[in-house]
């Protein structure tokens, strides 16, 4: 009668019973909402039931490849091995910013197309746009040929990749369905496969200042993510990594582009560089070039050459000072004693509250507001030393800031000023790794 | 911000994490989703993990009063006991044409709020409206007037009764969120107490024809009717009866107004009789008239001056002739024996495919059309005997009809004139009796 092959009340009533759905419902149900032919209503009906009732690996995926085709494709011309990284969101997360430029010098393209952060944790294009003149908007051309001649490029994802997903997780974020592990990781993998990379390493972060909160709940996305790409013919690894502390010590946006920065030139946090020589390998494994030792490259400053040639191609000056806050308050350690606990999640929302981070889409950010942590755990601290700076622009913020960071750190005064008392530190960052 | 005390997103996750809601949430989300605030695809989420999830006794019952409170409630004005019924549907249920005025002759009120038919079970109204002249709307003032001066009143129910239930009816036909037992309950008991009436037999139908298939399934929403009424200061009880066969002879509009007539006259076919007193003996004892035995009144006839009057009172000519269908097919009984079967949805989508019902809402129907069975379960037939009339004026939904009717009914060849075959004639048409 309407010319559709299936009806919505089928398929949310065969999901709904706990049922599989086919390749046929699923690639109908997906492109049928694009249209508008399956209402708002129906999709939240949909999503709900998939939330409590799940989607197996084969659902998953064709899911997945369903959202991808209700768009483009890119299809990246570049003579290097292409590859990609894609981060869960943590606090203090400039891996990227490093990344990107050192694989890039150590021989593969790389295609970072990327997003804007909401909530606590956040968007690698909010840090970038701290450099004056950087722009994230480019066209598909001016990827392909920025590919060709840096090899690095980390830019906005264009609204035709993948429509499907966006609509949907608009849907998922207005009826409590953005916690199903198959609709998470189907979002994050239909976008990347889009992207046209031939490789993908992805970091899935656990702990506190992460979507994931858990271990367990992590490797359960890894999973997902590595068979919905392995189905897509994707060559995909996903690295577990620990999210309980931040980042090195910069949280926000121009403070964590110059904790990058230090970090290309050779020095940095030593979490930093572990985290990003762990995936900068994974990557350059996944492209065949696992000859190549990203360490003496990194620690050599090359990779800072090819960040600022990325820049430059996209209207940066890497040069140019970057925008400092208008307004720093000082937090002074309470007592003398060893760092114990730094919470990610808390200095994250305090973070986000100083105006480094949004709530809605549509708020912008501040450039220089943000945090330093000038103690990580393990450190041996005095009573009022300078634990934190907090950078806004809006001093009235500060308040609500500092009773975010209430509790969010713990200095053990019988400590000395060599013990290390965090079992993720012990463990170091990367917890594990996920491979098909 | 929003001067809402919640956010549905934390309603919805709440529930569907397998939580009970709070009073206070439900009233907030079922009165913000009447006005706009929670947006149908908010309510879509929540109906499905309601859906999957359930509610509890209190949570049904203060999902009820919620809906209740989102419309007018009736105060009927009448010096006698009110008492209402109500069916969850079957086929050849005219009961209530019956009911109502045999249990007004007895001394009671009988508010009768009724509903027009969608799929396979007719509509009270749709039945009565096959009457010349008669009309479904009344006001308020017009209810109570009738209800005085007659004592039975049939009409259709008013848009300001529960327009939550109205909302989120529609919403649940298109998300698969109909057969839940807390919104079954709720949908039926708001519209039901908001009527007024101060006591409440519920015709809680299990069977092929019924909306609950199994009696456990029917037990389990008469059990939740009775404990919403209950929590509401309602009298209420409900029979739980037979479905699996047609109730009568009749199964359509023209034809069951007939075939109510003939038992207001005191004949009838024996299971609508057997039902009907049943379900009046519970309404009187309901009503406080438990010394009045309705089974001589109905004997009697005294029962259809009522009905006379009632039908008057809204326009009708209860003397006038029913409309008649433009064509009648009979179906003869392909052997010699005892029919063994009769399948009520059977009969039913074949009432509804040669008119009598509608697959809209908007959909008119035919008065004159329906079926008529020539035998029960039970009864002796020879061969070539007619076995069904096919009443419609579109001669072209006869094939379509006699599909549905493929394989509805068994003749038992071995059987004999007197043999008895079905377990449900054997146990009667009420099955059980549900009390607070």
């Amino acid at each position: 009668m309407t010319g559709e092959p299936f009806a919505a009340v089928d398929v949310i009533r065969t999901k709904r019973d706990g049922g599989r759905l086919t390749g046929e419902q699923i690639d109908w149900v997906v492109d049928a909402y694009t249209r508008g032919v399956v209402a708002e209503e129906q999709m939240a009906a949909l999503a709900m039931a998939i939330f409590l009732r799940g989607m197996d690996q084969d659902e998953t995926a064709r899911w997945t490849g369903a959202m991808i085709d209700s768009g483009e494709r890119l299809s990246l011309r570049t003579a290097r091995p292409t590859v990609d990284k894609h981060s869960t969101g943590g606090v203090g997360d400039k891996i990227t910013l490093v990344l990107a430029p050192l694989v890039a010098t150590c021989g593969a393209a790389v295609p970072q197309l990327s997003g804007r952060g909401l909530g606590h944790t956040g968007g690698t294009l909010d840090k970038l746009e701290a450099i004056p003149g950087w722009r994230a908007e480019l066209s598909a051309a001016e990827i392909g040929r920025q590919l060709d001649e840096v090899g690095a490029v980390v830019c906005a994802a264009t609204p035709t990749l993948a429509p499907a997903d966006r609509l949907l997780y608009a849907l998922r974020d207005v009826t409590a369905t953005v916690e199903s592990v198959p609709l998470i990781a189907s979002s994050i993998m239909s976008k990347k496969i889009a992207e046209g990379s031939r490789a993908l390493v992805l970091d899935v972060k656990a702990g506190s200042g992460a979507f994931m909160k858990t271990r367990e709940r992590a490797r359960e996305l890894a999973r997902a993510l590595v068979d919905i790409g392995t189905a897509h013919g994707v060559s995909t690894t996903a690295l577990i990594t620990d999210m309980n502390v931040p980042l090195g010590s910069a949280v926000g946006n121009a403070v964590e582009v110059a904790e990058a920065v230090a970090v290309l030139r050779g020095g940095g946090p030593p979490d930093v560089v572990e985290l990003t020589l762990a995936l900068a390998r994974e990557m350059l494994a996944s492209a065949g070039l696992s000859g190549v030792d990203p360490a003496p490259v990194l620690a050599s400053g090359q990779a800072y050459e090819t960040w600022c040639r990325m820049i430059r191609a996209q209207g940066g000056d890497p040069e140019a000072p970057l925008p400092r806050p208008a307004h720093v308050h000082v937090v002074p350690a309470r007592a003398t004693g060893v760092v114990t606990g730094l919470d990610a999640y808390s200095v994250g929302v305090a973070a986000w509250r100083l105006g480094a981070g949004r709530a809605r889409k549509e708020d912008p950010v501040q450039a220089g507001a943000g945090i330093r942590c000038l103690a990580k755990p393990g450190e041996f601290v005095e009573a009022d030393q300078p634990l934190f700076e907090l950078h806004t622009d809006t001093p009235a913020a500060v308040p609500t800031a500092l009773e975010a960071l209430n509790g969010a750190y713990t200095v053990t005064t019988t400590g000395t000023r060599d013990e290390r008392a965090t079992a993720e530190e012990l463990d170091g960052i990367v917890l594990e790794t996920i491979r098909p």
